[in-house]
Parts: C-alpha cells; structure tokens; sequence
C-alpha cells in the first residue's frame, strides 16, 4: 500500500509525525513539506532524529546559512544524489546563492573530484609538515 | 628509479616543470611544493593543466578563498581523500579556517552524506516544485 | 538497434542465454527475468558468471538470505545505485524485510555514511588495539 | 598545538566532554574511548549529537546488534573508510561476528559493488514492477 | 528564468560562449552541442577551461581516443554518473567501441569495484615489493 | 590469532586454498602470492571463485590485458582504494604501462571524475539522441 510503503501525507500522518512536520514548516515559513521528509515519516524515529539534527547543524554558527548549504551541495553533487542536489539548489537559491556562486562552487567540486583521483591515482604520500599539522 | 616512478624533486626538474613550480611557490608566498605537485611533474602538461586550473578556480571571486577551500574538504572527506584532506586542512587553516569553523563543517559534511544515502535508500523522488527552478 | 544495444528478451536470446535465464527463473521461482539480467545477456559470459556468482553467495550460509539482502542494500543506497535500490528492496521484502527492519537499515547505513567521512573528515588514526585485531 | 587540533584525552576535556565519554565507557563496558570519540571532542556539539544518535541506532530493535555492525562495515567497506573499518571490525567480532560470517558479509559487499557498477554502465532502467512497489 | 538556470542554447548564448560551442562543434564535426555543454554555459569560464581540457586530454597520444573513452565510461559506471555514461556510451561506440568490447569493459569495471570493496574489507596490507616500485 | 584473522600464508594452507595460490603462481609465472589472495584465503569459496573470475576476465579478448589494467586503475583511483593502486600499478607497468600511457590514463580519469560532478551539479538532463543508443 502506497501509504506504508511510499510517502506519507500530512493528512494520513500519527501526531507524532505531525509535529515534527509542523516544525519543519514553521522553521522554514513554508506551508509544504518536501518528499523526502514525507519518506522518513514512514520512520519516525529516524524522522525525529535527523530533523533535529538538520535544524541544528544548518543553523547559523561559525558558518552562514548560504556556506552550509554549498558544503551540502559540494557533497551532494560528489555523491551523484539528485534528489539532494534537486532540493538543496533550490534551498541555496533561496538563501541567496548566485549563478556566480554557483559556478565558481561547481568549478571547485569539479576540481576537488579531478585532484582526489590524482593524488590517489599518483600514491602522493602526505608530506611531513601536513602530519604534524593535524 | 625512484626519480622516475616516485616524486620530482626541484633540482632534478626539467625547465618545463621548474617553471610551473616557481609559479606555485610564488603565487603560494612559499618556498617548497608539495608532493602532490612533485607527483604530477612526472606528467608536465597535466601539472601545468592542474595547477593552472586551481590557480584560477581559488582564487578570490563570487565566492572567498576561504569558502572555497571548506568546499574542497567537503569532497575530500566524502571522497576519503587522505593526502587531499592532509593538505587542504592546512590550506584551509591557512586562510582562517577556525576550529568553530572546521567543526561545523564536518558536521555538515556528516549530515549530507547521512542525508544523500537517506533519499537513495527511500527512493525519494523529486519534488515537482524541485523539477521547475533547475 | 535496441535488440542488440538494450535489452535481450527470452525469445531473442541465444540457447546459451536461455539456460540462464531458465536458471534464474527456477531458483527464484518465478516467471520473469529483471531488466538487469536481461541487459547482461548483451555479453553471456559475464551474464552466466555473474548469475553463477549471485546464486551461490546469496544462498543461506552462516548468514541467512534477508541479512544478505539487507547487506546489499547498505551498498545499494551508499553507491546511489537507483537501479540495485528498486530490485533489491523488492527481493528484500519477498524475503521478510519489514518496515521497522528497513527503517533501522537505513538509519545505521545513515549513520555509517556520516561518520566515515567525520573519520575521513578529521583524519583519525586507528587505534593501536584495532591494528592488532585485523 | 596537538590538544586543540588532534584528539583529546580524558585528563584534558571539558566537563561537557567527559559526560559523553563516561556515557560512552559506561553503555559499552569497557574503560577506553576510542580516537574517533576523542577527536570529535574537538566539537562537544558534534560529539554529543553524533554519540546520542549512533547509541539510539546500534541498540537491539527489529534488527539485532551484529546484524546492525555488518550493515556498518557493508557501508564502510564501500566507501574505503579504514579507519572505520578497523575499530567496528573489532565491534562485530565483540557482538559475534564469526570468520565464517565475515567472509559472506565480504562475498555480498564485493558483489553488490559489482553489480552496481553493472547496472550503472548497461544503463538498466528499472523494471514496471519495481516502479509500483517503491 | 529558464535560460539563466538551465542550459543555454546556442541562439541565446554570448559571442564568448558561442565561440567554445563552435569549437566543440568543429573538432567533433558535429552540427549539435550536448546539453553537458549547454548547462556549463552558464558558467563561461568553467565552459571554456572544462573544454580546452578535454579536447587536450582526449586527444591522441600515448592512449588511443577509444582507450580513453573506455577509461571515462570505466570512472562514470563507478560513480554512477548517469549522463556520463548515455553521453560516453555514444561516444565510444562512434570510435569504435563493439559489444564485445564493452561487455569487457563492464567485466573488468564489475570486478574492480568489487576486488576494490574486498581489499578495504579485508584491511588488507600493501605487499612491501608494491611500496618500492611506487 | 594472526593466522585466522590477518593472512593465510602457503606453510598454513589447506591444501584447497594451496590450489588456488599454486594456480595464482603458474598462471602469472611468479613464486609470490599477493596480500590481497592471503587474506581472501580466509574465505576459500571467495577466494576460489574471485580468482576463476579474475583470469578469465583480465585474459586476452576484444581488449587486450594492459587495456584492462588501465581500466582496473582507473575504477581504483576512483574509489581510493590504495591496495589495489599499489598491486595494479606494478601489474600494468609489467604489462607494458610506460610512464606517458600512465600520465595520461590519470589525466582522463582526473577528468572524468571532475565532469561526472559537474554533469550531477548541473542536474544535466540526457540528450535525447543519447537515450535512444542505450
């Protein structure tokens, strides 16, 4: 059945997926919430969890909200995750992500691919002064 | 050999490969190079290729050095890159990265590859909203 | 032309194909091959060892047969692998997986996709009591 | 300076710090924290989140413990993380992981990375059927 | 706006971006541009640089073309890069690639991704006569 | 007990594991057995059917053997496997690898990596000439 097994609407959702729902919306002032989080509630638990952890990982620390979410997007475009990649565009967007933004991020996820599989590829051994630096 | 096979040290280099390593040390304010450049001199045109595209790609545009350089440890640590993320950390704490900072980011990072297994493993489609603003 | 760049239905295929394909059916005791094997059949050698491979590590051992479709859907969602993802939860559930089971699955392979990179992330080196237990 | 970016010890953390290493030492009975602890120490946030959540997720449910330790290093395994690979290595074997059952959660890993990459390249589309029961 | 965020056609593009889109079009002699093309115009910069580096790599050398797409399709299979694999299929198959060809490639692919996975698993040592010949 | 859980030297195996590193010898005309072979004898169903795979499809075919180590190094400097870098690598260069076929095998696998999180960045949509040529 579509209601276990694929997303969960609001409406057929337990209260306790409602009020994670509901925080999701009043945090983020919309009034829909994305599949994804729709799919997690057929877990409520892992749910609850990684929306906690969402929340406050995402907030603004040490980092801005807008660097978080091109970090999201460096891995999610590593990752080859299109729905992360689907969503999280258009949350970096929202927080103000420029198409220059989003080039220059793009150029040095590209880059950062190219040179992992070279220093792997070419056996780099760490150079003496990185280890110290750890 | 070893001067074949391995890294190429600045006194064994040829012209070619002696230029691209001045510019680095230059442009990096430094005077050594580190091993994953003495890798790639065995191959002159993918050093040359490599480190002018990083040259360009870090440096100061839409986006700071420092935002950049968070993004490359992003992919690094996604991609287990141990040379990459050894040498990169100190680029980044170079530039400012503060232990705050680092912390963050690694909880981003953690939180996306978390999240990026998540959507696959729910098959989560995207959402139609997601489909329009690509 | 798809018959010989897509996918090789039953009556296309080769007797060496078929036997297969019969194969395949009888063990799982249905009456339709996936798409997957249907594709494989494009190279029979790789078909047969491939299917040859499957049958014999899926059986039960000293792991019953759900444990190992649960296994090969930690891998599945690690790798993003859309395809392996759809197949394979379906055998998972043919084989007991309940919703409580698959929502743990996914919260450990979560988990575990966190913290490799935070172990990647922060450079962490490996116990000395770990390195004798290899 | 080595306190600050490497790991952190027991005599120099934070109280913060040392009510998850107790809670850590206490729940898996035994007197040492591993590095991976101590060097998320360096972000109490990150180390508290990290440890609450991967102790909700080991615990017994609806898979067992050892069940749960195999799915981890399926992941780990996949994403060539050594580090994690070593210390929950020695986890499993705690819980009961026999040779004879490593050596079929290993056959299932390298198979289920095979066919990835096999579905990935023959570009399989998914199967109606598996479409419907998402 | 679509033409901002999406690809950009060739009727819509700047005299800068028609210019790397009339040099991929010469050098492939080809009368189209591939939507990988069309979506990097966004980015001029990373259009021209990802460009001039392509054509150089893949140009003739001490690799064939071909052996050099089958090395790509080798890296996109392993990711899973779904454009990567249906734009590099094609290509490799104009320059000559047959079916027994890729169903070699895809074996070899198959089993390094799975050897790959049993070498990290098993934690398995680097033999000493392998460090040497670095 | 290192002799059960680390490697499985030939003075220590069962005459079944004794075949497959007497084959493993004769077929690659050395007096050595790899690490890689010795931990797998852990497991001498895997280690039995990982071999049988290996020489058959690293054999000669449509692809010739140094085609198919560049192949296998190119799915290992993706992953990061360094086991598997370190034994390929003196694999192809005994196969006839010179140091430019290396320089530009890692040049296109740099590459490729680079393009294939690009093409997923972008959220490039498949050309419509490429989904008909699967």
């Amino acid at each position: 059945m579509a209601a276990t097994l694929g997303i969960i609407e609001y409406a057929d959702a337990s209260p306790e997926v409602r009020a994670v729902f509901d925080d999701i919306m009043t945090t983020r002032k919309t009034d829909t919430v994305n599949n994804f989080w729709k799919a997690l509630a057929r877990d409520p638990a892992t749910l609850r969890r990684t929306w906690e952890s969402i929340k406050q990982i995402m907030a603004p620390g040490a980092l801005d909200p807008l660097t978080k979410e091109l970090i999201y997007l460096a891995v999610s475009a590593t990752n080859q995750c299109q729905y992360c990649l689907a969503s999280h565009s258009a949350s970096a967007r929202n927080k103000g992500m420029t198409e220059e933004m989003f080039g220059e991020l793009m150029a040095v996820v590209g880059m950062a691919n190219e040179t992992n599989a070279l220093a792997a590829g070419y056996q780099v051994e760490i150079d003496e002064q990185f280890k110290a630096g750890r």
